[in-house]
């Protein structure tokens, strides 16, 4: 993408009263736009890293055998009804249309895929199975201040997992952990991501969170360090040992953190409600077992915002960056400017994400924009370098620069990989 | 993927009470489930095939310069105040929030993109801007019952341009015309799709709607036999003659047809609204001259249904269809099990496209499943082709059947795209 034809600017300050860091990053760097209260567009910068972000949670939920589906936002108030949740669930968005048909903006799917499940779901042959979407959830928040933490809108990747009995759902479940962490591995996130236990429901004592580390979390988490499992404040009046290595919990260490996914044993909880039933092998009529698995892929690149940058602005990883590379002319002269262009050419047509700066603007306003852009990578084209028919590579994460001959550019960023 | 896996089944009968035919036929297939009128979940086969008419649909935004946002569904009130659209538009969705926000779920999205675009564009310099979305919109239809045809909530791909001046308005609106021709070509729908006029505003006599010739289309449309040009009756009374060759309006044949896109010229409508202004060459303070474009993917996903189906089930088109093939194994044999098992990885390793029908299910309720799902085409293993070891392969639109040896099936199968 040649930066002098992208929608977006980068912006040194920001008008509107934004106090949430990864909104004010991304805001600066054009990713996203703020349209009210909880409410972004994602601009092409920042579609790019959701995009980026879903696809990995995609092809994670794959490899479980999940199958993508996508439901609608609008769900009819009756399904709510028979779960017993249009009064009692907290911050959903309310409307009605022609009619008086009353709908809820779905906030979390339950209402939607227990019924749908119903449809094709009538024997153990039929179980188990594995049903997801990533798609817009919204959620009526009474405080929407933290960017793309919390959002009135935002994306969501919820699965559902149906079984014939407990033993299968535990199974399932602990695939999930293991996807989960292969994703939070993806994002560059694993090591500060903590499996955390949370309040569960009649099904299951504890249910699941995945807990990531940053100093603007809203959640508080108590860290066994032995064994690195978590515990959530909510939960840790009923602690006193840890459950897993029994180490004691004062000895837990408390840390802020964003909860960027959950999983939760629902059991019967829905399928009693909607009568779901299947017949088993013993000819028996039983509830279909259930549980649901959440993970918010803008919430997601928020937390990857607040916890990757410097004062200069955002740090991308290479996995979810918009553009691996961003080359940057630094140089009136209108031959530089051809090379420049027969480069960036030959970077795409070899497959290379690029963002090329082919602007007028001067060398100060150039860096301090890329800076902010934050791509992983910065590729300069200058007089000087040019002199030796060199560019000048430096990652956004450190300070080490590298010259690099032009002929050899391409094997060299092939290597980066 | 393997069928015994497949969440959903296909239906013989439909218990709900629908009648539209694409409905009817992507109910049986497998490919959706309707939540409630006009709302529908799209299920793993349907999912795919929208997901490659977007594709299609981004692919060929692309190529005309256009880059891809996401706006909000949420859209304050606020907004749709200042464009006089809050009491007006026809059929928005009105929902309030916490303290009292009240919001419009965006059916269009003027009111989001002009503000956007305004943040972004201050000189000649900045433009022209091509931005797009494929987003989910929400229309308070008060007749939902055309299936995907007319849906209260249903995908769309939205693009909105912005120019210094209304020759580059003109210049870029003929490219979306050649866009929306290539875009139809791919879907296989160019020969049934005219380019229509209709209603224009104050800044233009006519807009455009692509109208695709269908016996159950809610439009009816005059097209010229001589150059093609269709006209939508809603301004038929006021052409004598076709506005490009000049044949007299009464030799104009009358047609059924579904509006499947739409480009219309708003001029300054929005930014006047907005008070979007630019400071051109001449220094001078000018509006901004915009046009918008429609094109709805989950529409289109049912208007291909309309088209291509007979009696026994949806024919999907090659670029569309959620497998290319549909590998069948009709026989209780172990060994031959094995053995189509064994062609079914290959395939897949191979790159292609298949749904491999491994139930314990009949030849009957096998073949019948084939031909309600629609795959392009179907590949069968059997006892009697095995002896020879050949497969049967069989395209979905013709009767027309060749046996293939096992061994060649890859090779064959390569050359049929």
């Amino acid at each position: 993408m040649k930066q002098s034809l992208l929608f977006t600017k980068t912006k040194r300050e920001i008008r509107e009263e934004e106090k949430s860091l990864n909104a004010v990053l991304l805001i600066k760097a054009g990713c996203i736009d703020k349209l009210a209260a909880g409410i972004y567009t994602f601009l092409p910068l920042g579609l790019k890293v959701l995009r980026k972000i879903e696809q990995i949670i995609r092809e994670e939920m794959d490899v479980i055998g999940g199958q993508e589906i996508l439901m609608p936002a609008l769900t009819p108030r009756e399904k709510w009804e028979i779960t017993k949740r249009w009064e009692n669930f907290d911050a959903l968005f309310k409307l009605k249309g022609i009619d008086d048909k009353e709908y809820a903006l779905g906030a979390t799917h339950e209402e939607v895929v227990t019924p749908l499940a119903q449809k094709f779901i009538f024997s153990y042959k039929d179980l188990p199975q594995y049903i997801y979407q990533i798609q817009t959830k919204f959620r009526n928040e009474p405080r929407a201040k933290s960017g793309l933490l919390r959002g009135r809108e935002f994306s969501m990747k919820d699965l559902y997992s149906f079984h014939a009995d407990e033993k299968d759902l535990n199974n399932y479940y602990e695939k999930v952990k293991t996807a989960y962490f292969k994703i939070f591995e993806r994002l560059g996130l694993k090591d500060i991501t903590y499996l955390t236990l949370a309040t569960g429901g009649a099904f299951s004592r504890f249910s699941h969170e995945f807990q990531t580390l940053a100093a603007s979390g809203e959640d508080t988490i108590y860290i066994c360090p032995k064994c690195k499992i978590a515990y959530n404040k909510e939960i840790i009046e009923t602690i006193t040992q840890c459950e897993t290595c029994r180490l004691a919990s004062k000895d837990f260490k408390e840390a802020k953190a964003i909860e960027t996914a959950n999983i939760f044993k629902l059991g019967t909880r829905f399928s009693a409600a909607f009568n779901f039933k299947f017949i088993d092998k013993d000819g028996a009529e039983k509830d279909v077992i259930m549980g649901c698995y959440g993970l918010g892929p803008s919430r997601i690149m928020g937390t990857i915002a607040e916890i990757n940058n410097d004062k200069k602005g955002i740090i991308w990883p290479e996995t979810v960056a918009p553009y691996q590379f961003h080359l940057i002319l630094l140089s009136p002269d209108k031959k530089l400017a051809k090379k420049a262009e027969e480069l960036y050419n030959e970077l795409i047509k070899a497959g290379f994400e690029v963002l090329f700066d082919d602007r007028e603007e001067s060398a100060g306003v150039k860096l301090n924009d890329s800076d902010l852009v934050g791509l992983p990578y910065r590729i300069i084209l200058s007089d000087k370098t040019a002199k030796e028919d060199n560019v000048e590579i430096k990652p956004r994460n450190s300070e080490k620069i590298e010259l690099v001959k032009i002929k050899n550019l391409s094997n060299y960023l092939k290597k980066l990989k």
